[in-house]
């Protein structure tokens, strides 16, 4: 072969240290959502073609599709929702309701490839099948201000805001349902255009210039989530899907202060749009606001979907952390862990010591220890250090015959230098010791 | 839609009680990886398809195939040792050799459906890229050993071979390269059809009465490993290349000795054959003797495959657990974790009293307790105790007005119904106390 092979474009090799930081996170957010008492659940990666037709839109042409040995249609999943939706429908017996289940897997679609888009992408979904309760999209907003925490973002802020503001705002400003849809659009570029762009585009798309000014002043409506609450609660008299909207997210809002989401953690945001054909109420959205990374991920409720193949009302709500998202910011602000897998490297000092200094290798990882030891027993000792120290691992175990006779074992500090002397027997002990120290 | 969706056949939907044995073994595979200092690697489930073809034979037909969005020619991969080989080619400055690499993942072959053979199935894979030490070879065999002690099994032994002895029997039987193949394929099958099986299909195809008698002999060599090596080091005299095997095995076996293999955990056995084209030395297989559950799982030192797109010799020792065969074993052996996923249901006792009753959820998850709640205010007391009972949970937290008022909490446990009262800053540790007892 003259050319050597390639990964798929869009789509990305982990090497360890990148997929040690993604099992981090994963693991991470898995320990916060079985902290909820969230299940988990695993579906193919194929699904027949037609259990996904249908409810992508105009993305649908992104679905990846082929024919199977026996000539079954089927395609490679976009995301972890229809197929959710699927298994209600399929064991509807077995599953109890309201159901909190999470999915870590991937999805793909054929996009083009640009920084921070991949055709095969991960997901993190948690959702609350079969509950219309305002403490469902609490406990949501509680789940995913626990797992930034615990990732260790100390800098993000939920905004939060309910489909029926937005819709509220359109039509008090005197705009039918066709003409609204422009508007989110519109509202949706506020932070990449700005007041004056967001402007030009609604006045170019018909909006006079008075509603302009009432939808560009609602939308922009900042400070705590009381007063901006009610600010809309008066701008928005009359309208009852706008005012019930209003006391559903105050309802959210004192569940998730009794689930611990902390005040300075969420904002109420009129101007939050996000994909609104999907979503029927509450939505959400988590922004690292210094250094200014943006979104982060986001989610809301959505009770039209997951019902569909079991044909009754399922209402849901949930939130899906992009994982390549979440490692790509990591990565930059130098979060998560670093270096070797292993804490010691232990030395094999001459072929004759092989046994005896393999035995030292299997003490330290009965008492708990990550070791890795040289494969080559007649590999000169310096050669063996230089290796753990390239592979970055902080300490080296060395027992010569010498030190066999004595019944001892030296440790180094490959950083420092620094030796260390102990007991055969007291080795683990020695060693974490040092690691502590 | 008339007809609901169902999962594509030979695939499976993991739902929680089977995820969560799912997850137990992967993490428990995944720890004694790790404590051996092996390290993580993903790669998508698409490749090139012609990184794939060339490599499989006859089974190529299985692999899934198709054209993306630009014309190029993908394949799901069916293992995850070639999309190893492509990354050990693609990515050669920044991997240091000796490499211990894991991967967990999914492959794909469209295979007949049958009990335990699934066209989505998942695998962990253990390997050593670049050693012909035998001691990588003993570490293979006590990662294997360690691991399937780690997830509960007690009674297996792990079969070792290597592929020159079954060649060595084959040629000092007066059986030429090509006929030995036939022998392979005959000898692999006796545990299945037994030695008259194998009389009859090595006689069959031309094989004389005295050697089938030989061979026969040599292949049900049993007893302690050291008898069985000597046995075969005198019957193989003269054939260099077993005699090399022969020691190889004595090497591999002092060394798995000194990093903790117990000697009831191995045993040579001859007859081994596994897919023979694919190893070049020592090839290994545990067996679960007793409940005869047969094979879990087996691999084997393979030098040609890894290096080929390197265009260099890449000597490989590697393992994969097939997680499909695990999880159907312990299952059926009621092995591994079982039960609901929270510890606790929280209680609200009324819609007045939900914010300081979801509060107590918040205390528990803190305290580092998996914590179910109910997601409806209103809900009658004793329906909530009856969820919590039917999910499986053993206990539930009550807080009414007058607990309240007296600062304090109940606990329930929802088997013998016994009630136990804490000052409501003390829950955390009540009910550990209750649940240590």
């Amino acid at each position: 072969m003259s050319t050597k092979p390639q990964n798929v474009k869009g789509m990305r090799d982990l090497l360890p240290q990148a997929m040690m930081l993604r099992q981090h996170i994963i693991g991470t957010l898995r320990e916060v959502f079985e902290r909820y008492g969230f299940e988990p659940l695993q579906t193919p990666t194929l699904e027949h073609a037609e259990t996904l037709e249908g409810k992508l839109g105009d993305e649908e042409r992104l679905i990846y599709r082929f024919e199977d040995h026996g000539g079954r249609k089927l395609a490679m999943r976009y995301d972890q929702t229809v197929p959710l939706a699927r298994v209600v429908a399929q064991y509807q017996s077995q599953l109890q309701l309201p159901w909190r289940r999470y999915a870590v897997g991937a999805s793909y679609r054929g996009e083009r490839t640009q920084r921070g888009r991949y055709r095969e992408f991960y997901q993190a979904d948690v959702d609350i099948v079969g509950s219309s309760s305002p403490i469902a999209d609490a406990e949501i907003i509680a789940v995913l201000t626990d797992a930034l925490t615990a990732l260790g973002f100390d800098n993000f802020v939920t905004l939060l805001s309910h489909r029926q503001i937005l819709g509220g705002i359109a039509r008090v400003s005197g705009l039918d349902e066709a003409a609204a849809g422009g508007v989110y659009r519109a509202i949706d570029k506020l932070d990449k255009i700005g007041p004056d762009g967001v402007r030009t585009e609604l006045m170019n798309s018909g909006v006079s210039a008075d509603a302009c000014d009432r939808i560009l002043h609602l939308v922009s409506l900042s400070g705590d989530s009381e007063s901006v609450l009610n600010a809309l609660s008066t701008a928005l008299a009359g309208d009852e899907r706008a005012q019930a909207a209003i006391i559903n997210l105050r309802e959210i809002i004192v569940a998730a202060t009794a689930l611990g989401v902390p005040s300075n953690r969420y904002a109420v945001a009129p101007r939050l749009a996000r994909g609104l054909s999907y979503y029927t109420g509450m939505v959400c959205e988590a922004v690292v606001e210094s250094p200014p990374m943006g979104s982060l991920l986001g989610g809301g409720r959505y009770d039209d979907l997951i019902g569909l193949f079991a044909e009754r009302s399922l209402p849901t709500v949930g939130i899906a952390f992009g994982l390549d998202r979440l490692h790509d910011v990591m990565e930059e602000l130098g979060m998560g862990p670093r270096g070797a897998m292993a804490d010691v490297y232990v030395t094999i000092f001459n072929p004759e010591s092989m046994a005896a200094n393999l035995a030292l290798a299997h003490q330290l990882r009965a008492a708990g220890f990550k070791v890795e030891h040289t494969l080559d027993a007649s590999e000169r000792l310096g050669k063996q250090l230089k290796t753990a120290d390239q592979r970055g691992i902080a300490f080296a175990v060395v027992q010569g015959p010498d030190e066999q006779a004595a019944g001892e074992v030296v440790v180094r500090d490959l950083k420092s230098g620094n030796q260390h002397r102990f007991k055969s027997a007291e080795l683990a002990t020695g060693l974490r010791g040092i690691m502590q120290a």
